[in-house]
């Protein structure tokens, strides 16, 4: 298993996956630096003008909602449209799920584009998943529990699709895998947006390896492998957030496999 | 006094308030850092579809107008409308007040809502003093000398509330208090957007305190006494703005009551 | 021509030109780290409302169009048609010319406001001479080949300005001037935005020089050198990012010479 998501954190490098990414203003630039650290090559583009171009010439496609707005709620719909329309790997972080009834609204509809992948923490998956029930009328409405497992299996059963729900325990899930991996550093959590990052990139390994689920595993471990060296160099969250883009660069296979803590259910 | 700001220090790291930011996009990953790193919970949220759900959830808001547009200076009325009919603090950050005729007019419009606390240098503060005697003109407005503290003086004595003059001395007046500050360091000059953390910080401690003046106090301490240990353990403004965050969250008390300069008047 | 150029890296901490930046949500941050390391006042804004004011006040503009959108490119529009009008400098950064024929149009708009400076990589400096080669059928359209150094000449003939493709060698073209610069470093490639830092470093050396090539092969170089001796003492791009900014910052006349390693044709 160890060696499986080793060669797929180093296909990402061989192939420097294309990751178009709609995302929010806060992390662009730690989502790029994520990106290119890891060997993908990212691109920011949101105009309507150019999304579907955009989405055409690109390996994967990640929306995160975090700063929505009228104008790029749009955006990500011709994105997720387009994407699954020709079949192109692509990410749903649904930043902040349940905060507002608009964010709920544009979560809905990018459901209906089918994500490849989505990621969130647990409280943003529950309330996916209740977004979800809420329209699927036909699923038990009553299944949207308030356990973050539960309603990850219920998004996958609806989407057959990876849905990761992110925390001390990454648990990645989908039709026929779970896997739960231990990494990672409690300081992490007071870098903003490493979510993103970890969502972008799960875009990137989408992008390139076949099997998803252990794409999406490989990514969550690598950035909790790297989080987690970086931490123990770090003075606080401004050293981690450094430390954290050199050590996706230069991790090496011992580290990462010796440093992993993963179970497969 | 040293140990009432100290205990508002801690008071954010207890509360983790929830500070609602429509702020620039220059500045939104340093905030967000900033703010994580003081103990509070960053949102940046600017979409007219949810201002008001936003700032309902919120401790306190925080506006900047750094790279406003037409679009966000709506949003940004909506919070500050919001803001104060519900009685929640909010900052605001008067960005290049006086540079256009457009930040001005933004200006005049959202000091109708009547900021808990402003935070601006000198010339922003004398422009805003100039702008809020143009609409108000029962007050008189040879009153709006070039003298930030007069300037900072008309504003408190029209709204009632907190303002915060940054640079090599802070000054913050209210109706019955002022305090100067003399901590900081010449080289946070160089990190950009070092001002609008200021204000976030404020948003934050504005957000968990009763008593705002000694809340705008500790915040500008925090920040400024974070920036002269980090200085001096930095080779540029690059190392700087890294190590500031770290001081952010690990300054102790015995750092923060050592280095304090502060003077009540 | 060392001296000349350190003279010109000496100008723009005396003179700290004003540059107006609207440029990609990505860099911004960093771009305005990079400026104001290098003794430049950076100011971004872009709305419309406000936009002619700010190309007024500022020492040059720049015009970075990587995040661009239908609202934005109007800005970019105005910026672009006011700095022409009135004969303020400014610079265009066509980033990914040719990907979109959202990016291609717009750019076609763009170099109708005869940019002063124009710097991209080689393939955004062949994808833009195509661009113009289309609008201009006068030129032959055939010139527009797949070497950059000709696209930049046939950029260069028609708008009589200073093109500087940049990647491991810089190449500097103006009508009678032509440079090439080998500083830099692999790893400044896996930093997001430094070709935006470079971009926006020859705005504010245009923005204080009377030669505009030197100004822009003094730019290119200082970033080429800052880099080249920030990445030796650097573990990653993230810890190369930082280190940049502060080397930007604390440059010795020594440093700078010592490492310059420039041709001129």
């Amino acid at each position: 298993m160890e060696k499986i998501l080793w060669q797929q954190v180093q296909l990402v490098k061989q192939k420097s996956p294309l990751v178009h990414n709609i995302t929010n203003y806060v992390v662009m630039n730690n989502t790029a630096n994520a990106l290119l650290a890891a060997g993908a090559s990212p691109i920011m583009a949101h105009a309507k003008s150019e999304i579907r171009e955009m989405v055409n010439i690109s390996d994967a496609v990640v929306i995160n909602i975090g700063t929505l707005d009228e104008y790029w709620s749009e955006s990500m719909f011709i994105a997720a449209e387009t994407a699954n329309a020709i079949h192109k790997p692509w990410v749903l972080d649904p930043v902040g799920a349940g905060a507002t009834s608009f964010r709920d609204q544009i979560l809905q509809q990018l459901l209906e584009y089918r994500p490849t992948v989505i990621r969130g923490n647990a409280s943003e998956i529950i309330a996916l998943a209740k977004i979800n029930t809420t329209v699927t009328k036909g699923v038990d409405s009553t299944a949207a529990s308030n356990d973050a497992v539960d309603a990850a299996q219920l998004l996958v059963n609806q989407f057959n699709n990876v849905v990761c729900i992110s925390g001390e325990t990454d648990i990645i899930l989908s039709p026929d895998q779970c896997f739960m991996i231990r990494n990672g550093h409690p300081l992490m959590t007071k870098v903003t947006g490493l979510g993103c990052s970890a969502t972008a990139l799960t875009g990137a390994f989408a992008g390139c390896s076949e099997d998803k689920t252990s794409g999406v595993a490989a990514a969550m471990a690598l950035l909790g492998i790297a989080g987690e060296i970086a931490a123990k160099e770090s003075k606080g969250p401004g050293s981690l957030q450094v430390n954290l883009i050199d050590k996706l660069y230069n991790i090496t296979e011992e580290e990462f496999i010796s440093h992993l803590k993963i179970d497969r259910k």
